[in-house]
């Protein structure tokens, strides 16, 4: 049985109850959740992880970070790295986003080695293997799809991103929209591509029921992919991307009635003022299902520093309701990330989880907010590089600059305020 | 005459002209902001530079770079280097905040070398001139500080932050409060302790038509300072921060009718959802001057990362009408920053100064994210690059990662979505 339908038959099963306990709430609102789809325990139930997550309404903000090879880079090790970095960091799950190299062998370190929940996106390994057999990336047929899935699921991938949205339907708006860029999911391009060389309609969309067969069999949550999300500020929230909602919006009700948990992608490139309605869209539209998105980017000029544009982003989708953010690295745009960029991307990722969580009202948030400033206010250097985010970086920054009174830092010296009014108090 | 004698007047001047021009608005435009003060346009009537500003109401966000020495650190060379920098990345002012060293030569250096305006808080000196005749730091008066601030404009600062609104009146809600941290302004600690050390009212307060006296004469923009401002998330928005706005407010009005350009220095630390709030407030009790805002940072616990959480509240401070935004580094709560760390500094301001443009509606910005995204669509690598925020880094990325297809980067390679729909649309 899949967590949902424990849940339908309002059990709470072991995993709710672990969920529950790390989140400080109860076990019967995890159920309550999983069971109305407001919350998805993404977890293969051939898997074992020793840190699972729940995703969605009352629950922290929750992060993902992308690895995998391209056709460029595909070091096995360095992905691992990463995997751990991303892991040590604080990254809720991770997705496998391999395109380049043995893919199964790549898949499954991760999955050996993954403490967290492991996402894939499985057109990826299907556009490779039929580039690798058939020397065309497009030469593909639903069977192939549906013995793909089959396969990584019983590997034990706990969350799977389908694009079953890029339709005739959607595809249609996409046309007839004056986007500056069109298609920037590489999932969305591959299948639009398909669609257009076979002029056949979406595989992913016309055997839906098969797929979730499959997510059913395994508890595979479904990660509906935004294939027309927008690539510039420019093509945010326009009529290709809200059609496409729509369509998930259906097959994330068709996903509930089968049991099988759903959580929905979301952009992208989105300017600050449309963030707000971007969430309030995917919540009304998709039935309130946790709301997974890419950034959002609030600007698209700054390559190099995209874990801050989505930071913003993403800070401000968390706090209006967005449940889970993709994290995005300095390299996006620009290369494969290396093991730096992937630190670089889940911190600030986590920055912005955090700072939305504050904003949310999640209990628990503001006690380390709290804790941090009173070990400030202390000078208690010790202290306060434990709790930072990122306790290595403090302390490297700590240690390069001494200052001569041992309780302040270089900034302010002899001047730091919180020391200038401890003293002027013992007046 | 100051500028807002001329606005008063009805008189363009060349300065308000060549700001409408760069902003792409009317003189008149300029002139009416000027004059009701929502504009300000911070240049000693001394001082000659090349890049003047206007910061204010239907202008783009400006941001200001902090430099200056420590009494840890006082390299004048490193301080040049850092404005050089600065400016380089696109800070619109710089201000001197040094308490270590020999504080007018490197004012003078500072001043000689600035493109853009520079300002100063002219207590420190005042503070440290004490402490190096005295021995004793807040062993000023009033004489000390008229002549500083005399001698400071001669020299061409062209904004002063004046830290008149911690008074009796507002550090009384600040002893009932209930703060995590105390005072964590530099300038408000040493008034406050002054304050308390001399049982008398604060004299940039008490005498401060004197102090608008020497603005006047030199067309010195007041940067009134917030000296209680909230230094931890849990602290904002509280009744001493308020109490000290209004005393802001008050002063703001006294400054126009004196004819002397004003703004309002903000917090600080704020969670992600007060920060509408905190703009909204500024705008009405200080009749819509200009709002510079250091931050805001939208949680406590990311030390190293400050420049991220408060290009997250900058961005969101922006969008809501703050008008000129205070960089952070990641140095921040840490050390004196390097070279480094300013130009992380800056190009995390100007991201968020960028995203709360587009949010604004400022007309010109969109152009920029459009330009980016047709090069990004054409896989242009050169014009993408000179397009960027910052091209070194951008380059840097680039070449550090070579593709084997020349069009695409290492990310997606040979799937790289743009070039997929490129090839579909081909066939």
């Amino acid at each position: 049985m899949t967590q949902l339908e424990f849940a339908n038959k309002n059990i709470a099963t072991p995993l709710m109850k672990k969920i529950a306990v790390k989140e400080g709430v109860s076990a019967e609102y995890v159920l309550k959740c999983v069971k109305n789809g407001t919350i998805v325990i993404p977890l293969n139930n051939t898997h074992k992880i020793t840190r699972p997550c729940g995703i969605g309404l009352g629950l922290t903000t929750k992060i993902n970070a992308n690895l995998g090879t391209s056709t460029d880079k595909s070091e096995t090790n360095i992905e691992l790295k990463k995997l751990q970095i991303a892991c040590k960091y604080g990254a809720d799950t991770v997705m496998d986003l391999s395109v380049g190299g043995n893919l199964q062998k790549i898949r499954r370190e991760i999955i050996k080695h993954s403490p967290v929940p492991v996402g894939t996106v499985p057109v990826y390994e299907i556009a490779v293997a039929a580039q690798n057999k058939k020397h065309d990336f497009l030469n593909f047929n639903i069977a192939d799809i549906l013995s793909t899935l089959e396969a990584q699921a019983k590997e034990g991938v706990d969350f799977f991103t389908i694009h079953a949205g890029v339709t005739k339907r959607s595809t249609q708006a996409l046309v007839q929209s004056k986007r500056v860029l069109g298609i920037v999911s590489r999932g969305g391009a591959i299948l639009a591509a398909w669609m257009h060389c076979h002029q056949k309609e979406n595989p992913f969309y016309q055997h839906f029921d098969r797929i979730l067969d499959i997510a059913h069999k395994y508890d595979v949550t479904l990660s509906l992919g935004d294939g027309l999300r927008p690539g510039s500020v420019l093509d945010a929230t326009d009529e290709a991307q809200i059609s496409e909602l729509k369509i998930l919006g259906e097959l994330a009700l068709r996903s509930r009635k089968r049991a099988v948990q759903v959580m929905i992608e979301g952009p992208g490139h989105v300017p600050l003022q449309q963030i707000e309605k971007n969430i309030a869209l995917e919540k009304k539209i998709c039935r309130q299902a946790p709301f997974y998105v890419l950034g959002p980017l609030v600007t698209d000029v700054a390559p190099g520093y995209d874990h801050i544009t989505s930071a913003i982003g993403g800070a401000l989708a968390a706090s209006f309701g967005a449940d889970f953010l993709c994290y995005v690295t300095p390299s996006e745009h620009l290369r494969h990330p290396s093991v730096e960029d992937v630190r670089q991307g889940v911190i600030a990722s986590r920055i912005a989880a955090h700072a939305g969580d504050i904003a949310k009202g999640v209990k628990s948030a503001l006690n380390w907010d709290k804790a941090i400033s009173q070990a400030r206010k202390k000078r208690d250097w010790k202290k306060q590089i434990k709790l930072s985010i990122d306790p290595d970086k403090a302390k490297e920054y700590r240690v390069s600059s001494k200052p001569h009174l041992s309780d302040v830092c270089t900034m302010c010296g002899k001047y730091c305020s919180i020391r200038v009014m401890e003293e002027c108090s013992r007046v």
